[in-house]
């Protein structure tokens, strides 16, 4: 086995990579030419569906990160595969930038339009396509949200777990791998999308799969989009498992008397094999937070947020398994939550966490971290990051879909102080440097987007010339949301 | 959504693809200059660890489907990823095919040497590199099959469930992106492998991805390595995800009074989201032949062989539900083993059954189907089906991963009779017709080799092109196991 890449990673691998750049072949005012002619095309295929105006795309240039905003030049709104069609071929034609845009919740600069271009959004693309419920799939055009989404599902008895937070798309949701708070039990985008529609970079409509559960047929294209950030197509529409309400749904809180008791609780839990549905931790500063902003009355204490899913028996077992495993690590008293009202109470104040913690310092902004490590090494990796938190003075709570090793330090920012930033990204570093010789991985959820491109070479080594090469074999214009992911 | 490609499949679409085919760039000659200069240096490097001999040379050309064998010129035996490097680079200086080659076990010709070339064995790469018991995982070399793997696990507590009946190779079973019968509750090589060491056709070495448990780190090389059944690179090691032994696992079998029956008390299993570990449809022809292969007297009628995995309590009432579903279904009494060698036997007398349908007429071969459709059309294509194999004499046992919508029909043939291969190909083809026009897939779990080349196209249309990208930009020179999944 080669060797991890990178154990300790020297300042230099951060830089761009050592190759030499080849020269542009446009000049800044040749893109701008080709933007422009694009842009006369798609208004007379658009009409009032492409709109120039200041408001629409300042709003289209940016995520919920700290990551300045770039504007596109245009935002087009499509109805439909086909329309996503033509503009694609449209931008093609001229070599003009595409960046898909779903609900603008990413968190890398995933939708910044670093090279200008025109924003496809697919906030008109929001139909539920077909429900298929005796397969427990369904398909939805891109634009559709989780939440949408399941409360279409409503009375079906079904509903479509992955819940990375915030209400994202089914289509940017795939283009970032996302998983949160439901994965440990039910994995993430890359194990519940069955199929995918996509535009490719010249156009043309592919769908990448069939609704059957497994298939050995060829290359798997569904997991090569999965993940791609809108660099190598637009995704239109999503085919996704889905999974029949459980019988029983048993959540609940439990603060102990130390952060290491929590994450040690944790651990032993996963490697028990209790099935866990969900297993959240939240510090004592997120609590903090969280109380303030969602009105709770919670110890301030390292937490963890759980949910059971089963049958009455099961989930009651389950949970005793996990209060005997935490009585032994200094845990406290579970409170259960059962009534749908507490539990969406609950849930929706973990999910807040975010937002709840831009609160603690007004103005300023989320630069979240989000290493997943191998969870012998998880209790480790929070420990060394503790310490090296303790030498800076900003809010950084720390939360964490713990049973997959992945944990973010949200570091509050006020993204024009340079010693915040320089403080926040130093300690990432170290703290993504900590992950990889732990053999973990640079993002669990949040992707790469134009953040993180050092880290992936970090991380991939040898690997990034083969990723390198797949992204030019399918967009060798570098049209494809350029910029993000990889430096072409 | 673009309607699926082929509703209905006419010949036409099984001939090659229509685009003009490129003239070849090398001679016969010329290919066979290369080979013998490649063994040259191999002989140089490996010493006695490459034979030429024609006993090694067959054994290595043909896997245990009809298909005809295709010997390689020679037969490789590396004993570690280095060595892989050092004979891929070799074979890719002189344009020399390479074939990789684990336990021979498929079932679409993956091995035959169409274009000769030299044969990779991963005979000697027997190695468990690292058991990771506390994250759950391990990492083997790709000579290590899933049967040694269980074995070196025993004292863990920990085991790996994937299995495809055979006692196929860790890196035979990534390349194919095989499952079995336990898929339906662990997932299949697709959701089980956390990363791969390969070596890419340019001697490249790369390990695709880390050992966290989810990543959303650039794109997803390990899934695009898992399927591509030997030609993108050749495969090393194998890092694949362990689960704990239940703590009570339930298996027995249940016959039923007809097909339908035992059919849809399989649909309402699965949808009523009983966590069954294993449900095997095995038809009456394919108990006769069970029966006389492996010493049983189980009643010859329609079965599913079951098994449930949890708690006493949780296996005990996932038993209950399912029997109750059976009960209003035609089924007859559950007969349950508990005892391990009682629950070895049975599922090694049901991995037998294509030895066993083999036996039915001495000296013939199997052609087995595998098509996997939406559970919601299982009945519908099984029963559409079983009205075609009365139109034919030869036996054609059923038998199936059916919770997951994949079964196989086993043409027992005579591979020199014209006739027998005539039938098993015309019934194969409107199997698949019809498969696919269900959203299924010509492929649940074998793979494409070079059996099922048209299919790959009826099935995923304009998505074939981007396959075509992507082996080319990988494999320039087509030395990947030429001939397999795509006509380059």
């Amino acid at each position: 086995m080669p060797v991890p890449e990178t154990t300790t990673m020297p300042e230099t691998t951060m830089t761009p990579e050592k190759t030499a750049m080849p020269e542009p072949t446009t000049t800044p005012e040749k893109k701008a030419d080709a933007i422009s002619a694009a842009i006369a095309e798609l208004q007379v295929l658009l009409g009032g569906r492409l709109s120039t105006s200041a408001a629409v795309r300042e709003q289209h240039g940016k995520d919920e990160s700290w990551f300045p905003g770039h504007d596109p030049d245009a935002v087009a709104f499509p109805n439909s595969t086909e329309d996503v069609a033509a503009i694609v071929r449209i931008c093609a034609k001229f070599g003009a930038p595409i960046i898909p845009f779903g609900e603008g919740t990413s968190l890398e600069g995933h939708v910044a339009a670093l090279e200008g271009g025109i924003c496809i959004s697919l906030a008109n693309m929001k139909k539920i396509v077909a429900v298929n419920a005796a397969d427990m799939d369904v398909t939805v055009q891109a634009g559709v949200t989780r939440k949408q989404l399941n409360e279409h599902l409503r009375d079906t008895g079904l509903f479509f777990p992955i819940d990375p937070g915030a209400d994202a798309s089914l289509g940017g949701m795939t283009a970032t791998r996302a998983s949160g708070t439901n994965a440990v039990r039910y994995g993430t985008m890359r194990e519940n999308v069955l199929s995918l529609t996509v535009v490719m970079a010249d156009g043309q409509i592919i769908r990448t799969a069939r609704r059957a559960r497994k298939s050995s047929a060829g290359y798997d294209l569904t997991r090569l989009i999965v993940g791609s950030e809108g660099t190598l197509g637009v995704i239109t529409e999503v085919t996704v498992r889905l999974y029949g309400i459980p019988a029983a749904i048993l959540a609940g809180v439990l603060a102990f008397d130390s952060l290491e008791g929590a994450v040690e609780s944790v651990i032993l839990t996963i490697q028990s094999g209790i099935p866990v549905a969900r297993i959240e931790l939240v510090d004592e500063e997120s609590i903090k937070a969280i109380n303030d902003y969602s009105k709770l009355d919670l110890p301030v204490s390292p937490t963890l947020f759980l949910e059971f899913h089963g049958t009455e028996a099961s989930v009651a077992e389950q949970a005793e398994l996990f209060r005997e495993i935490a009585d032994d690590h200094g845990g406290g008293e579970f409170q259960s939550a059962t009534r749908t009202e507490d539990r969406n109470k609950l849930w929706q104040a973990r999910h807040d966490s975010a937002y709840a913690a831009m609160t603690i310092r007004p103005g300023c902004k989320v630069f979240a971290s989000d290493v997943c490590v191998p969870i012998s090494r998880l209790a480790e990796c929070i420990h060394e990051t503790k310490k090296d938190l303790d030498e800076i003075a900003m809010p950084t709570p720390i939360l964490g879909h713990v049973g997959d090793g992945n944990f973010h330090v949200v570091f509050v920012v006020d993204p024009d102080s340079e010693q915040d930033m320089a403080d926040a990204k130093r300690i990432n570093r170290r703290l993504i440097t900590r992950a990889l010789a732990m053999d973990g991985t640079c993002t669990g959820e949040h992707g790469i987007g134009h953040g993180k491109m050092d880290y992936l070479i970090a991380e991939h080594g040898a690997g990034v010339a083969y990723m390198r090469l797949l992204k030019t074999a399918f967009d060798p214009q570098n049209i494809m949301n350029p910029g993000k992911i990889l430096r072409i």
